[in-house]
């Protein structure tokens, strides 16, 4: 990637240059419009455009990191968009103002994304405390969560309170999504004790609850019953939190059934880790934790151009064939025989 | 970390000049003497030994990857000295030839060692057909797992069918000695269903097996409820083998009780990954894994010279006070301002 030198001064706007004080300004003030601007330039895959991104995010630092930031896991299935529709409106009818972001590595192949699908949350969607912004489509996961990141921040800094971050869990994205939020949850399905099995592997260990959705009707003993399941599993498994035992709970977010209850203790969970001192403690980890990860992707980035890729490869396939040993390989990947 | 240039044919030898095709050849006969200086070359911090380590590694390498290796970890007091002197004893009694190695992360601080006690491996410490080589003490787990894989490499071409792998299990070197092995085994103390908890976060789910030790005497009824707490939470995990089911099982190694019954678990478990191509497919993985580790810990070692080592942790404070946001801060890092 190349690094452009960074012009902190701007001048007349003109056609390829961006008025960052204006729209740092108008974000505060809570303007949408902006807002959306702010995180399209932030999404941008231009690289004339990072500087200026790095700039926005960097201006409004003050303003942001005053809302609540919650983490959204389940299948495809779940009900999320369901759940987090039964949240919000709990959230908004208490006066918050909530942003919905999503985090879906699938959204680039599919084309299509979480959240897309805006008809399961037709109240949130045209409400005018909410803020709803689909999963960005950039290639790499590294690049939606830095993304990702940098939206939950300018959206604070616009006002909103209540930061959910949906993610379908593909590869690594719960890991990353837990890495951005102060809450995660896990929305789960109904289900027998065998369906907790190929269950994803590590994910109990991130989550501060668990929550199955869909407890009604002929589903809700099932629902008792794979909430005690989960719990003897919890009970085992060092919390994501420290000083927070993380618990399975039943809901159903199509009669509004369990959704207070799940609010009272994240409020609960928020309190007691502000009093620990845990919140601000996780929050300073997250935003170091995140810079290295931007080291090392900035470093991979400089070094992996294309045809060290393509050495990288060739390399790969031999250590795997067992012709090269690991080490020799690198060798030849930093200091390449003519 | 400097990158000098390589020899690939070696003169006469003089001072400070290895000759590695004859260290290469005589261990390849079993010659322990040259295996223990193969390993101090390994071992060694001085930059320009390095091109000679991997010279001799490149070399053993058609010679090496034979044998069965056998990760093994518990907490201290768990007993895997004992364990490992129990299950060796079995081994040579059948006629394998072992080699008893560490990671033990901690040795670089204590200046102590796992394994340097050899007065709880009595019988293997006096047995030809067994080599025993304490953890490299180097500073850095990156280090020392380089150090034990080559180490691996090195007893293969010797001979040794069988390479056991303790760790201790202080910070990440549960998966470090996972990624290098077929078999991986937590050995853990009786106790009671209570005594499961704090147990280390995803240890569980690296392992092929569990085998409660000391289940002899008063311990006995103990050790089988444990074994069941165990099995209880197997049940919902992901295995780290597919198409292999993690169980828990009791022993007494020093009564020799149960050791024959994880000999022929293990021999079941390499038949059938064998047999469904998941050992091989383990190993490729394992050593191309192995190779992006050794490209990123050379990226890290290229790029944080004193001076950006010194800049990164002062961005890094101000990460962590928020007055720099990650992004604005890996651009000063990259680009620092006159």
């Amino acid at each position: 990637m190349n690094n452009p030198n960074k012009k902190r001064v701007f001048k007349k706007k003109t056609q390829d240059q961006v008025n960052i004080q204006e729209i740092a300004e108008k974000i505060t003030t809570g303007d949408r419009g902006y807002l959306s601007k702010g995180i399209t330039l932030i999404e941008s895959s231009a690289v004339h455009h990072r500087p200026y991104a790095n700039e926005l995010v960097q201006q409004l630092l003050p303003s942001a990191g005053k809302s609540i930031r919650i983490g959204i896991t389940g299948v495809p299935g779940a009900g999320k968009s369901t759940w987090i529709e039964a949240f919000g409106k709990t959230a908004v009818s208490k006066g918050y103002k909530i942003a919905v972001l999503a985090v879906d590595p699938s959204s680039s192949l599919s084309g299509g994304s979480i959240l897309g699908d805006k008809t399961r949350m037709e109240f949130l969607a045209h409400h005018p405390d909410v803020f709803i912004r689909p999963s960005p489509s950039s290639g790499t996961l590294g690049g939606v969560a830095r993304m990702t990141r940098e939206t939950i921040l300018l959206c604070e800094a616009a006002g909103y309170d209540l930061i959910l971050v949906e993610t379908v869990g593909v590869g690594q994205s719960e890991g990353i999504v837990r890495g951005m939020t102060d809450f995660f949850l896990l929305l789960s399905l109904t289900g027998a004790g065998d369906e907790l099995q190929g269950m994803k592997k590590g994910i109990m260990e991130l989550v501060d609850a668990i929550v199955i959705n869909k407890a009604d009707g002929s589903n809700r003993e099932q629902a008792i019953q794979t909430m005690h399941d989960y719990n003897q599993i919890l009970r085992f498994l060092t919390p994501a939190t420290t000083g927070w035992k993380p618990r399975a709970h039943t809901c159903s977010a199509l009669y509004n059934e369990g959704i207070q209850e799940i609010w009272e203790l994240i409020r609960e969970f928020i309190e007691s880790t502000k009093e620990s001192g845990e919140f601000d403690k996780r929050r300073s980890k997250q935003a170091v934790d995140w810079m290295s990860q931007l080291v090392q992707i900035r470093l991979n980035e400089t070094f992996f151009n294309q045809q060290k890729k393509y050495l990288m490869k060739t390399l790969e396939s031999k250590v795997r064939q067992n012709e090269l040993s690991p080490s020799e390989a690198v060798d030849l990947l930093f200091n390449p025989k003519a």
